[in-house]
């Protein structure tokens, strides 16, 4: 498949009537390939028009239809080929491997939501019968969720496919039967537009109207902050940074009509080295978390970039044994040269700081980046806020603690995170009890005895929490509960049979799992 | 029970440190009773400190438990006998049958959320088991969904029972294992300081953290704000109208952590007579009508606001029709002198609007008001934005359309609704047809042959819609579906067995539907 730079807008390539930028490798640091031009508001607007236009037939088909839609776009994924990879480890430094697990996972997502919706009880139908002889009499209600409307996507730099063009939002938004229109990230505008052009072939082959997906090009903050200004616009997903999803929450909430802003942003995702596991095997949770802390060069939503211990051997053991492992990684390439410049800004700050002690920062130079581990007391920590904020790349900062209680505080005193993992034995189990219900209002995900990073994409999965890791923490990014996002509850009282949506009749001829009078079965 | 004027913190009766207030009777138009003092910001602070040191506690309760709470709450209140009944008539001039139908509904709505406790499968239990063999192995993953946190609820002056102090708010709250600090509504506050008083005693017979509850007294924004910024709280639940809701939503969004804001604000309830309807059975159409839109004094957030109609004999037929039914309604006392006060405005506002043609406007004095009735054509209400301004009593704007397709522009044009209303014979199904997508956009309820008022608590209900009709469209405030606002989700990975949550355990003693590798089943 040609790349052309352009933005693909009703079916067709377009090209920007705006500035134009290449592509930038940040393994060689050149730019490389076509120009692609920065869409126009008109040219958002439209998209949106269109979106808007699409939505009423789009969310009348069947689950049926929009699951083939799903595969369709897994499969054209595949046929793109070595070209995709490519594509994407030139504009990301990303090596070969991530990025064929990648797109594996991104089929896999699609398919997933395809398998959702031919299970049918995604919509949580509900029936509560007519009780015409009860006093008051009762009418008939059936309740479903439907698409919420047209959904604006921001893709991530670090998930070039899984959380990109046709990543968790896009497919759980689809599954819905919400349009979409994406803005594509200027870190790897070819692989989007490969993608993008994917699914819009899938979208012309299920014979769905052409504005049920569309691809922005370009850079500038008018692109993203009229597509989500757009009254068409119903909800929106991002997944970047605390500043520029916190502008996009700004931008909904001044709406006219406000909507929802699922943003993931930002999150240290702690490490709880409990007494008996760090006293008990020091170097393998040290060689586990460097492990987890330099995949794909620590640029993971889910990086361990905090780790709280209790002073003593068992933590000066994990912290030589860490250094040791952290510098026997070489320095990686970084996604681009801002967040290379982002993360040695971070690194420099922590290495400054007074308060803070170097334990092993490792080389980096332009587009790379070294793992650094730093390490402070909770005093420290919690007196000063700067050193709750993310650093993103592979540097962790470890909290010495006096006890129990002040890990405990550490943990009251932390913001919002996508995880929180306890490394704990047997004898542990105390001390976890008492972490556990803090650890359950600050995490989405709590793990035992592994490492945040590594998201399964499945049916318990939950890849949000409270902010800032993300603006919403009802909800999800990753998993079959993403679907809930982009689904709001509609309720028909004494509708004729014939104009409820199929899921309703009485008849259940798909034996969809219903609620009827509030109780579960297929009928 | 006496009624003391105080707030109700920690379990205990304190007396707000600020300004004094009466209760005022809109039947005699005199204030009476005992001096209600509004609570100070450091008052606030502290309902909003207990519910947070509360909420580990309570949410960790069993489902048992809180069912039972909830069942204590329902019998407390009506252990209140005739003092809470004639408090209410009192306070809101609503009559003695009204408020005991509202107070069983109150009753049943905490029973139902008992009920629903009791089955278990509210928290959406989920669980994928490990495979450990796997390439890459999987770990093991379980899901469910916990109370968000201490919730603030601010009731409505229009149900003193069912949307206030134990309202679908605080019972879904409690139910999801979140506190709850209520704001007193201070056009109902003795009303609101019995029923407190018996939450506050329930509470304590379930041997429950006293930070559980709390009623705050007095008005002023000072309170609300302080409220809804407090750190500990974590979602608020309001009805009331649009510039109160909107307030709250900025004071949320402003905060450090950003919170959701559940407020259920303005609604039109557009009911749309199909031509059939309408040339068959005018007459009756307009008496069922009337009695909606006159039921309660027309105080309903679903009053039908707005009726469409295409121009002819039979629009001309049902505005005699319902104009002489009006006539015969007596004006009937508001809830309060502001809202008296401002439904006099609107009305006198509409029969200025040289638009607009007054079909019938009844007397109204004083805390009386009576009813009113307007036309005008669909031009003139496309024109003019304020035309959609809800008025809230019992006054309705018929729009006159030249044809369908005029009806269906009407209807995209309008803004987001509690409700919307087909009145359909068997010939009007293509016209239904046409309507349904755009009423299902716009509306969280849709009615065929019935009338908006009266809504149904169960589990299929939707009593919420899109902006501005409430905050957050994707979510109801009646039924059972209500305990979604309250709760997020959290995912456990590898959690030893003794640390998971019951729900979670293999064993599933409860026998609870649950998702095992996303099939649902009481496995």
């Amino acid at each position: 498949m040609t790349i052309t730079g352009e933005a693909l807008i009703g079916g067709v390539s377009v090209r920007g009537e705006g500035a134009a930028q290449r592509a930038f490798n940040p393994g060689t640091e050149q730019q490389f390939g076509e120009e692609f031009n920065a869409v126009s508001v008109e040219q958002v607007n439209q998209a949106c028009r269109l979106a808007g236009a699409a939505f009423d037939t789009f969310r009348s088909t069947s689950d049926a239809a929009r699951a083939e839609l799903l595969d369709a776009i897994a499969r054209n994924i595949m046929d793109l080929g070595s070209e995709l990879v490519e594509r994407a480890m030139a504009e990301t430094g990303l090596p070969q491997a991530r990025l064929e697990g990648e797109r594996a996972r991104t089929c896999n997502q699609l398919k997933m939501f395809a398998t959702l919706l031919r299970e049918g009880s995604w919509c949580d139908p509900r029936i509560d019968v007519a009780l015409p002889t009860r006093t008051p009499p009762r009418s008939d209600l059936r309740f479903r969720l439907i698409g919420v409307g047209p959904v604006a996507v921001f893709g991530a730099s670090n998930f070039p496919l899984a959380f990109s063009v046709a990543g968790g939002d896009t497919a759980s938004a689809l599954a819905a039967g919400c349009p979409v229109v994406v803005k594509a990230h200027s870190a790897h505008p070819g692989t989007s537009e490969l993608v993008a052009r994917a699914v819009v072939a899938a979208v012309a082959q299920c014979g769905l109207p052409a504005g049920v997906f569309a691809l922005l090009t370009g850079s500038g903050s008018h692109i993203g902050q009229t597509l989500v200004a757009h009254p068409a616009i119903q909800a929106v997903g991002f997944t970047g940074s605390r500043s520029g999803g916190t502008a996009l929450m700004a931008t909904a909430a001044a709406r006219k009509q406000p909507i929802p802003v699922y943003a993931e942003m930002s999150s240290i995702n702690p490490v709880f080295l409990l007494p008996e596991a760090l006293a008990g095997r020091p170097d393998s949770i040290a060689a586990g978390f460097a492990a987890s802390l330099t995949l794909g060069v620590g640029q993971f939503c889910t990086n361990p970039g905090l780790v709280l211990g209790i002073e003593g051997p068992g933590l000066e053991r994990f912290c030589a044994s860490a250094a040791q492992a952290l510098g026997g990684v070489a320095p990686g390439t970084m996604l681009s040269a801002g967040i290379a410049g982002s993360y040695q800004r971070g690194v420099q700050a922590l290495a400054g700081n007074a308060a803070v002690e170097t334990v092993i920062a490792t080389m980096h130079s332009g587009c790379k980046g070294g793992a650094a581990l730093f390490r402070t007391t909770a005093q420290a920590f919690l007196a000063q806020h700067a050193l709750s904020d993310e650093v993103f790349g592979p540097a962790s900062l470890v909290i010495a603690c006096r006890d129990i209680d002040e890990m405990i505080a550490v943990a009251e005193h932390l913001e919002g995170q996508l995880t929180a993992t306890l490394q704990m034995a047997d004898g542990d189990a105390e001390a976890a009890r008492k972490l556990l219900p803090v650890l359950e209002r600050k995490a989405g995900r709590i793990l035992a005895n592994g490492y945040p990073t590594g998201v399964e994409v499945t049916s318990a999965m939950v890849h949000g929490g409270p902010f800032p890791s993300t603006s919403d923490g009802r909800s999800t990014s990753v998993g079959t509960a993403a679907i809930y996002r982009f689904l709001r509850a509609v309720c028909y009282q004494d509708l004729p049979a014939t104009l409820l949506p199929p899921v309703l009749r009485d008849e259940n001829p798909g034996n969809t799992w219903r609620r009827r009078d509030g109780i579960l079965g297929q009928h």
